[in-house]
């Protein structure tokens, strides 16, 4: 399917808090996030490469030791395994695309 | 710099009518486009895989020979070395992921 509508796709709780609509292609998968406020990212690292950009809300990210408030139209670039987490000040809307694929969001 | 403010990067136009503000990662090339209605697209291929995102306009895209209007919510997942190209119908705000990094880009 080349072409997807992002209404069409069920969210998925990764993990508390962090809703996901998924997509999968050959080599990167975009995540289309709605995390509820307050909700917390432990830190945690992945081999996969990671841009995220912040659609709304207020995100602090904590990435390699440093923090940040992120909001609209703030992007973090996460090197493949460094340590980043962090926690939603409000409810945010963030997307990520990685590389490679997630196999571990199928 | 991994924490960067999208209003702080220039906007390059890359076509007639295609503004990019373009992000490189080690793996991935990030382009946020601001797009003029009519702006044509001309058909073209290449090697990176491109996860492209329609924000806002309509866009009418030719992918592998297949015509679609895209607007508000839709993803094209365009393979790597696979034709397409289109033509802005109205204004529009597009945000493309490639794998791997657009060398041509920066």
């Amino acid at each position: 399917m080349p072409f997807i509508a992002l209404s069409t796709i069920e969210e998925k709780e990764i993990i508390k808090g962090y809703h996901a609509k998924l997509l999968h292609a050959k080599n990167m998968t975009a995540a289309f996030w709605r995390v509820e406020a307050g909700s917390e990212l432990p830190e945690h690292e992945h081999k996969h490469e990671q841009v995220s950009i912040v659609i709304s809300g207020k995100f602090e990210m904590i990435l390699d030791g440093k923090k940040q408030i992120l909001d609209k139209g703030m992007v973090a670039l996460i090197p493949s395994n460094v340590k980043h987490g962090g926690k939603a000040i409000t409810d945010c809307e963030i997307r990520d695309v990685f590389y490679p694929v997630r196999e571990d969001y199928r």
